[in-house]
């Protein structure tokens, strides 16, 4: 199986984390999509919709978005399990995911690291910050009084909403106020073979050490 | 059940059109989104993230997200069928949705008739307009080879897909650019026991009508 990714996006690390944990073997192209590679004919044959990620089977078939490639690779595995509705509670997850989580804090971060420090985007960055705030709001109410968002044990669940609360600060926000957050994040950091995503190049670094 | 949705949002839709395709029966409780009503205290306690579509169960289980639950709702049905790979094709179409299609289709068309007519919102509409046509595009390619989303017939992601695309010109965007996908639409439209989405309040409805 080939992963076609960019190595600092939280969506793409998703899949590492999860092959890596489900010690699978796998080719990880390396794909910049902050310099336009997912937006070439050759890319955009496989995946239309110009993202990243992707995988590509050994037979060819494509799948493309991050959390419909989680519930593909966790079938059948111990990180996606339940019956009907528990398995319905971790799909909820995941579209809170990309639909109230990701487009607030992944976005905060990229707009940081990746965009101009004159970049008019940064002006969105007050708005992204208090959305993003009300998805980590929700989360620290849940894990109040669970453990987990997989239902019983660390599943695909965890792995799509670590992807980017793990880098959360270098979108400008500030943990400290959501403890059981903090709590989890490290019991994601402790499970087996967990592998960290790797650091971003050295231009956006620089940047997200700046303050806004 | 019970179904907590505000009638004109296309999100809640997607529930009624494929419980009365299945022909489940169904309690459908009026919560006007646009109007506060899933800040209460109340809504909160059973929905900490505060949106509508939710739907109850008979013995008080709470489920959320509209694709999620276009998920739970279809196991075991027509409308969701497929080998691990096909159905992973199927929630793929379901996260673009959520991801690149909803945010800006749907979007447009609550800012359009939800929004006063000085809204600086309004500002936002021909960048909402520029990423739908991609989702649109994207669509279009799809469907220049393929009948469905949902693989060989009709199923929850053509209903979630339909939910917006369906009121796409309330959001001021112009299918006929996209006959592939009008053709879709229409097919849609013919499927058994397809049921509308009722019309917008009449507010909404006269600044619907009006240019932007």
């Amino acid at each position: 199986m080939t992963v076609y990714g960019y190595s600092a996006s939280g969506n793409c690390h998703k899949l590492r984390l999860l092959l890596t944990q489900l010690e699978r073997e796998f080719k990880w192209v390396d794909v910049d999509s902050t310099a336009g590679a997912t937006r070439t004919p050759e890319y955009l044959a496989k995946n239309p919709n110009g993202k990243v990620p992707m995988i590509e089977l050994d037979d060819g078939r494509i799948l493309t978005e991050s959390n419909a490639i989680l519930c593909y690779l966790a079938e059948g595995t111990p990180f996606f399990v339940g019956d009907t509705y528990q398995r319905a509670l971790v799909l909820s997850w995941l579209f809170f995911e990309q639909y109230s989580h990701e487009p607030y804090i992944a976005v905060a971060r990229f707009i940081r690291g990746w965009t101009p420090l004159d970049s008019p985007r940064r002006a969105s960055l007050p708005q992204l910050r208090e959305r993003g705030n009300q998805a980590l709001a929700v989360m620290e109410q849940h894990l109040k009084s669970n453990a987990w968002f997989s239902g019983e044990a660390y599943g695909i669940a965890d792995i799509a909403l670590f992807a980017y609360t793990g880098v959360a600060d270098e979108g400008g926000f500030d943990l400290s106020a959501y403890p059981a957050v903090l709590a989890w994040l490290e019991r994601v950091r402790q499970t087996p073979r967990f592998v960290a995503m790797p650091a971003p190049p050295v231009e956006a670094l620089s940047r997200l050490a700046l303050p806004d």
